[in-house]
């Protein structure tokens, strides 16, 4: 079982704390976001004596609450084609486990989410990367080279849309290629839409949206980012396809029922007022554009506009993102600040890919994201090992 | 995967109650006892702008309050060696997951909790069973019996204790027994304790009472039952195995972190008097007294004396238990009620056994316990299936 990329960095975050530095944390994607109090008061008047075991698949009154949110976002399933999962995490692991056999082979474009790394070896199935590219602001691969890793082993492809880690918002035509190769080579498209709302170019087309790929798709869905609900580890996965509900609802009855206190929260959070996600979404896309245009205009750096989620991925002028993501906790402080970054290299499967790039997630404010590009833009100046790039 | 052998009556249930008709549920581990009031209003009374990410191996706070629970029944074991799981469902992966390969062994005394063949899927790794009989009250099968078992892919033995299903307790001799096995033989040993506060003959051994096999105890704990409060799924895996540990800290930081809610709720269920166990105790051993009586009573019938847990297996004079459970709600009912029960062949793992006995959860008192022996008492005189035994 491979570590968590990120978390490796903690314990020189931590020292760094104790030396009295303060550390903003562009790292991980925990957003400051309130959670909406409104659906944390329907937790606290909770009334019922014993709290038991859920259905397995959820709450039935908070899966028919769910068809009515993805009806919201053009998405037309019952509450029987829905499963309650602990966290989108357990919704991607659900779907490993029951879409594919020991040794099988999903194709995932890298960069990815550094996790599915775990679910594959808990699922122990073998990931085939798909480079995407910063200059192309890691667009889909051409499908050439889908083509091309693709085996009798295949069973499944990945998209991450809008994409962690690179916000990249894939197009409704990048979906349709997508869905033309998985029917030309019957493969499962598992579609990670865990940042759905965050979508500030253009709109969100959802796998669940294309036409006659009912058996093809596995929607693995969470509502962390969506209400900024991240503890709750309340996430779905959501097809159309009959076995694979039924094999993933023995997964669910092994492990017998989703979290209680979370569905309560989930329930009550589809009854927001629809204008819930403007005022977020607008907060985001302020802090997107403040963090991509400090960076864009730091000597050396580049950074992709992203359109989705709340991540952006920069090439800096250093020798080694790994190095350089340690230094700014043990080797550097301006004004006894520094900033945590996710070094790139933890979400390429490639060896030796992303070692000139960052991942930054926006999930403080504007005049706190400016402090932290201060501080980023003194070290490179300052760090050891900075490139001529 | 495997269907889950309980759940697949529950269409015939709700056929039967559609009918009218009322179902005593003694299939299922559902305690009818209150979650304590306190708890609940700790999680009421939460006070915090954002549901967080907790610490993948769950708040520290927690795991030091837990510290202290563990104190208290004889553990000594620090907060680092506590990893806070999504009920002891997640602490059994884990452990499958985190000590075997692929293709590695686990050897369970059956009849076993039907789950752990769900959680040997997921991980991929072989139940062994080694059989234990109703005539001796399911003890410890002969050390002979495990001997025979052990091969080279061998990595853990799982005892339940008290045991689900047949609500036997482990004396001290037996737990020694074991640990010389697993010290002979270098294996795990995995003790899931779910119902470690509800004995009623003796006191109850703790896997991490042995001295000398720290490195080969993976402790599989869970609230669910300590507190009637199996929706909160909040569970813990427990080790002082450093490798263990490390290990399943990855995993548990592929899933990113555990119920937030669930954990107040633990924490404040540390924090009960003392005593807080002693009415609940009590009054399952009142509905132990009262179904084992009402069950040795029956013609044909015999139930060993459950020491623990809120179990008790039973053999009934029948040709087989899955029609007959089956047939419960499906073709007989009396004064327009039935009894819902689990057929013992799901607990076992070798084909043939089990088929005259079935499992009876004492989760309702003992009026409603009374009412449904009056049932099952009149359906073993009409069942066409009956035996002369």
């Amino acid at each position: 079982m491979p570590p968590s990329p990120i978390r490796k960095l903690v314990p020189y975050a931590e020292a760094a704390k104790k030396k009295g530095i303060k550390v903003y944390h562009l790292n991980i994607g925990q957003p400051d976001i309130e959670t909406p109090p409104a659906i944390m008061d329907v937790v606290r008047e909770m009334d019922f004596p014993v709290l038991e075991y859920s259905h397995s698949a959820g709450n039935e009154s908070y899966r028919r609450k769910l068809v009515q949110y993805y009806q919201k976002t053009g998405i037309d399933v019952n509450h029987q084609q829905i499963i309650v999962t602990t966290g989108g995490s357990e919704a991607i692991l659900f779907g490993f486990m029951s879409c594919l056999d020991s040794g099988d082979e999903v194709i995932i474009p890298e960069p990815f989410y550094a996790n599915y790394n775990g679910f594959a070896v808990a699922a122990d199935v073998k990931v085939v990367p798909v480079t995407s590219y910063i200059d192309s602001g890691f667009a889909l691969p051409p499908i050439e080279e889908f083509e091309k890793k693709i085996t009798s082993r295949t069973k499944a492809i990945v998209i991450c849309n809008p994409n962690n880690p690179t916000g990249y918002l894939y197009s409704r035509e990048e979906m349709e290629v997508l869905k033309q190769l998985i029917l030309k080579h019957d493969l499962y498209l598992f579609a990670d839409e865990a940042y759905r709302e965050f979508c500030y170019e253009g709109t969100h087309t959802s796998a669940m949206h294309l036409t006659g790929v009912d058996d093809h798709v596995v929607l693995m869905d969470t509502i962390s980012k969506r209400y900024s609900a991240c503890g709750a580890r309340i996430g779905a996965l959501v097809t159309k396809n009959k076995a694979v509900l039924d094999t993933v609802l023995k997964f669910a009855q092994a492990r017998l029922s989703p979290p209680g206190l979370g569905q309560i929260l989930g329930e009550a959070a589809v009854d927001l007022p629809d204008n819930y996600f403007d005022k977020t979404k607008a907060e985001y896309q302020l802090r997107r554009d403040a963090i991509v245009e400090r960076l864009n205009r730091m000597p050396g750096v580049f950074c992709p506009n992203p359109g989705g989620a709340f991540y952006a991925m920069a090439r800096l002028p250093i020798d080694d993102a790994d190095k350089f993501c340690q230094w700014l906790l043990e080797g550097f402080s301006h004004d006894q600040r520094t900033v945590m970054l996710a070094p790139a290299t933890g979400f390429y499967s490639t060896e030796g890919l992303g070692k000139t790039e960052v991942r930054l997630a926006y999930v403080l404010n504007v005049q706190t994201i400016n402090e932290a590009m201060d501080c980023l833009e003194e070290a490179i100046k300052q760090y050891p090992g900075k490139t001529s790039r």
